[in-house]
């Protein structure tokens, strides 16, 4: 099959991939997929992941009780018999693979395989090019889903690239009026048209104010940057990972109390509800779209600054 | 007076010292004052202070209400004015001093100033020696204040120093039955004669267990190893600040959806009747005392390894 693997080598198209098939999950015809910041990272050396890479997706599952029906999945493929499991605690089970992430082979492929508990159908009025935003809007959901958002009033989100454009919707979807603070015009005006507040980081910020500081710029710099804006005892949400073994000196939390929330992956239900109802706005995000066969410059393309969402069309 | 001062040149004992008095704040005549890991770290760079160091100190008001008594002191001086200060986060003021850590000379010298609203009278049965511990035991009374710990089964204090060992008398206290993780023989041995639970820290340990970790290692390590013992979801009280610019990648803490809590100072009240009721036991982590003459020698004791609380004593 078609598919595109990172190898020791980098970046690799290949026309005749043998899959590797995973007994007991569901086989998908991928339709088309999207590239995200964690690929990009992944690309430079995060997780040494080698193999197929590719989370985010929509297919047509080929086998099980969704055979033939438009599916997404969710990418933390877990064990379902460990302590953590049963737990409730599927995304972090320990023996878990993560679709193109960590050991299994991801969805930049003709075929993708994924447990049948990890697909969700996708409604009829749900573009393929929405579905694939499934994913991401999930883990931006992820946040509701661990705070009780009543309790912060003043709000920012720091990033205004493809998640920190999900996280500012989803917060406003549920009532709050964040402030977006980001670099990038384009990226800002496209927030702006959606009714969210925008300001560039390169202006003058109020420091130690924010109730709430999320975290998706994707970058070493973010966390500093977010120590400065949060208030004492403030809630830092931290989306985002870098490769690297150093990271920002710690002090601030400790000298503020700060509390600082890790959030990975999200709840698929109210992000797919939300893409029904036309609640969360994602197509206006994608700013490029490439056939599989092309898929290295789709990399080269999502790495350019002003970038947002680049798809790869699979077959469809 | 005679102070122990720091200095772009070093830490220096002057018998001569003119003190920087404080219009509106108590004078205290001290009698004993404890080194802390903050001290070491002030001494090493950190915050850049300049003056009178010293924050943990027993001594007598020589005004106010509490005239003639014992008290100890809380360190950060608030505006009592701002936002943060209105919204009850006196100890996170913008504007404050902190003594002998910022802006405000400290307690090792014969007088030191602070404003009445931070002192506390000291019981009788209280001893000098013990009545020294009543700062950093109310830092190990903070955790209790942020969290509630009936949440939490399996708890992991990182670090068998001072604060580690106050930080586990503290959970016992609060029915909790923490394993203290450390280096050091002598130090674990005091905490398995109190009862509580004790591993050296190159013991096999279980890994993405704990309920909570408490990170008193001072070390700049402590942040790394929290994160390979805490469960997926779990949760990491930071007490450790350190000197520098960089620290941890924060990757696992994404990964794992950890929630770490920068932890400060703490409520004086419960701590010092933790002390009368003898609750807590302290004097055992003396290990050592100089006339505050002997100041210099008595910060090198501090730094040796194998060390707990040096005290200065300064009069009495």
């Amino acid at each position: 099959m078609r598919a595109v693997v990172l190898t020791e080598d980098g970046l690799e198209f290949r026309g005749d991939c043998i899959p590797a098939t995973l007994p007991g999950q569901v086989p998908i015809r991928v339709l088309t997929a999207g590239i995200c910041e964690t690929d990009l990272q992944l690309f430079r050396g995060y997780m040494g992941f080698r193999g197929v890479l590719g989370h985010e997706f929509v297919g047509v599952a080929e086998a099980g009780k969704f055979v033939g029906q438009r599916v997404a999945g969710e990418i933390n493929c877990a064990c379902d018999r460990c302590e953590t499991c049963r737990a409730g605690l599927r995304t972090h089970c320990p023996h878990r693979t993560v679709l193109g992430i960590l050991n299994q082979d991801g969805a930049f492929a003709d075929r993708v395989w994924l447990p049948e508990a990890n697909l969700h159908p996708i409604p009829d009025n749900v573009s393929n090019d929405a579905a694939v935003f499934v994913e991401p809007l999930a883990a931006a959901f992820q946040i509701p889903a661990q705070l009780n958002l009543k309790g912060f009033r003043d709000i920012v989100v720091l990033g205004d690239g493809r998640l920190g454009n999900l996280c500012a919707q989803v917060l406003a979807l549920h009532g709050r009026d964040p402030l977006v603070i980001g670099k990038h015009d384009e990226k800002l005006s496209l927030l702006q048209k959606l009714g969210i507040r925008i300001r560039r980081v390169d202006e003058n910020q109020t420091a130690r104010q924010a109730d709430l500081v999320v975290d998706c710029t994707g970058s070493a710099s973010g966390f500093a940057d977010a120590c400065r804006l949060v208030r004492p005892r403030g809630t830092i949400v931290l989306k985002t990972t870098v490769a690297g073994t150093t990271g920002p000196n710690l002090a601030p939390v400790v000298i503020d109390e700060i509390n600082v929330i890790g959030s990975r992956c999200g709840p698929f239900p109210p992000a797919i509800a939300a893409l029904t109802n036309g609640d969360i706005e994602v197509t206006s995000l994608i700013t490029g779209r490439y056939p599989i066969e092309q898929a290295v410059a789709a990399f080269e393309q999502a790495q350019r600054k002003g970038q947002l969402k680049v798809l790869i069309d699979v077959s469809g």
